[in-house]
């Protein structure tokens, strides 16, 4: 049994739950192995149950551990009925997962049995990963940071961004990863101030800034990196913001181990900004955890709860974005340790390793 | 205004809404253009506002037409300040994608508010799709059609089907596309029992049948089609399986004009198979709607509901799977016209020309 079983199995008691419904992918793929893209999950104090419809009856037959498959022709009815064999009367679900027509639907069919939203309970239960969680995100984050490599000597002025970014993606795939984790990111010159700005058609130039943001997806587990790199001599502007986002992430790093806040690493990155008059330029959280889901708990921003745990792995990605002008954002992977954290992705995020000439 | 808009008007107006809140991307998308990952859209009687965080909002600026922008720091926080501004009372909501936490904190910010659920009103609006519309899935089915002939030197005995799939992938970005609609299915020999059988290490092999599900997004739409290739000389039972599943998909096409329910049109494919003796071993619907989602309205299936309407875009696609041998799956996509249906997938279907042989 996983850490995160154990957890279930104590949140059941807790809350004195007869079973937890599953219906979000990740949480099914976690707690029983399936890969598909539709099922359902029982996960009882006794016994589990995984229901899916005959498209994805063989490849359960090969996946799932620790469950018994039960197939349905119809979803809802197919899972109130296997409740009801197990005599449910209080029925735990994913708050933030079911859709409002799902919850309705199922209490339509339940209605006897008392359904017990389940928010952070739920979230936490995949945040502190076991060795053999971290060993794919190692990988992920290896393939991804080979991959980046490889792309270096395409990353040069007059080369569209999507250009790039879909070499960085194919090379990904070369090295066997799934998948990008996420649409990648290039966004070079006045782009860069988008922080969400997909590769486009526009082809980099000499002196710009180039926000480069990519993971790769290794048997479920995904990677998330951001490189900024300059095209050229970095003029004083560039070394100044670029200089105050690392200095924002390095505070950050250093503050992170077990027992703190996650509030408070987001503060510790927050406050460099905020002192140097760039603080209205940091409009997003410093990070989020990371695993089956390139987003996922714990959430580090101002408005983040809970405590950072031995075992969580999350980034950390101060950004300073400048509309008209560009921005820089700054992202590692750390793993929580004992005593503090080990950062994960490797390549470097000094500036001198950052600058691109030729 | 588009068509979508226009029918959102009248649905305002049947129900007696003030504002409908939209928060799922393609919707967004749909109604105001913006195309980034984070968002919600207030469409009311009088006007609309998109609101997001600090990270869209350059990109908001370029691309949503017909809807103010709004900033805010907290999402729920946000959208609820906006509905009290306009004096929402008969709020509209998107049941199938709004999840049940979110809409109970909708409801603690906004108790003066009545919440009114939409399901097929909500997923009705894009079933018929604009020229402008098709004109993008009929370039998002070329890129894919090019790509697939590209790769049919790649699909021999001895390559991986991985290895097939990334090539095809590739091909598609490099002509354009924003990227697969799905992760490519490349199932061959008995993975090909498998409906969703995603590339895998599995080399392919003389004599196989081998099944390809592939798609890409341009412009946001989508296209989604399936080939089933036999390497080398079919055998008696790959012809008359690919022969049954073939007159099904042929029947089904067949019956397609304005008017007729979909779920007359799932029987159509669904009797030649029975018939046949395989009804068993067709599990899914016949047909699914595609646009800037790969699956919307309408659903072809013993359970769908509603007729089919002119302009609208979805896939034939009956398939036959038995286990530990194989399967065979022929997916094209027609456009319902004023008469009967084009089909706007043009790589062939028929059994001659997708034998492999070399």
């Amino acid at each position: 049994m996983n850490r995160g079983q154990d957890r279930l199995r104590s949140l059941l008691r807790r809350k004195n739950l007869d079973a937890v419904l599953f219906m979000s992918l990740e949480n099914i793929r976690f707690l029983c192995g399936f890969t598909g893209s539709d099922g359902a999950l029982i996960y009882g104090t006794e016994e589990a149950v995984f229901l899916s419809d005959s498209r994805y009856e063989e490849q359960a037959g090969g996946e799932v551990r620790g469950a018994v498959f039960q197939r349905y022709r119809k979803k809802i009815e197919g899972i109130a009925r296997s409740l009801r064999a197990f005599r449910v009367k209080r029925l735990g679900f994913e708050a933030s997962a079911l859709t409002w027509e799902t919850y309705q639907r199922l209490k339509e069919h339940l209605s006897r049995v008392t359904l017990v939203p389940l928010a952070a309970e739920i979230s936490g239960l995949r945040a502190r990963k076991e060795p053999a969680e971290i060993e794919k995100i190692r990988r992920a984050i290896q393939i991804a940071s080979e991959s980046f490599l490889d792309t270096l000597s395409r990353l040069k002025p007059g080369v569209r961004e999507k250009t790039a970014g879909d070499f960085l993606e194919f090379r990904m795939k070369r090295k066997g990863g799934e998948g990008p984790s996420f649409p990648i990111i290039v966004a070079s010159g006045p782009r860069a101030a988008l922080p969400h700005g997909k590769a486009s058609g526009k082809a980099m130039r000499k002196g710009e800034t180039v926000v480069i943001d990519f993971g790769v997806r290794h048997q479920g587990y995904n990677s998330d990196e951001t490189k900024t790199l300059i095209l050229g001599r970095p003029d004083a502007r560039q070394k100044k913001v670029y200089d105050l986002v690392r200095r924002a992430q390095e505070r950050a790093i250093r503050a992170i181990r077990p027992g703190v806040s996650v509030r408070s690493i987001d503060r510790e990155a927050r406050e460099v900004i905020s002192r140097a008059g760039y603080g209205h330029f940091f409009g997003h959280g410093t990070g989020h955890g990371i695993g089956l889901a390139v987003h996922e708990a714990p959430t580090l921003s101002p408005r983040g709860s809970g405590v950072v745990e031995a075992g969580m792995v999350f980034s950390v990605e101060p950004g300073v974005y400048l509309p008209g002008w560009g921005g820089v954002r700054l992202e590692d992977l750390v793993l929580v340790t004992d005593r503090g954290c080990e950062v994960l992705t490797y390549l470097s995020k000094e500036l001198k390793d950052n600058i691109l000439k030729g």
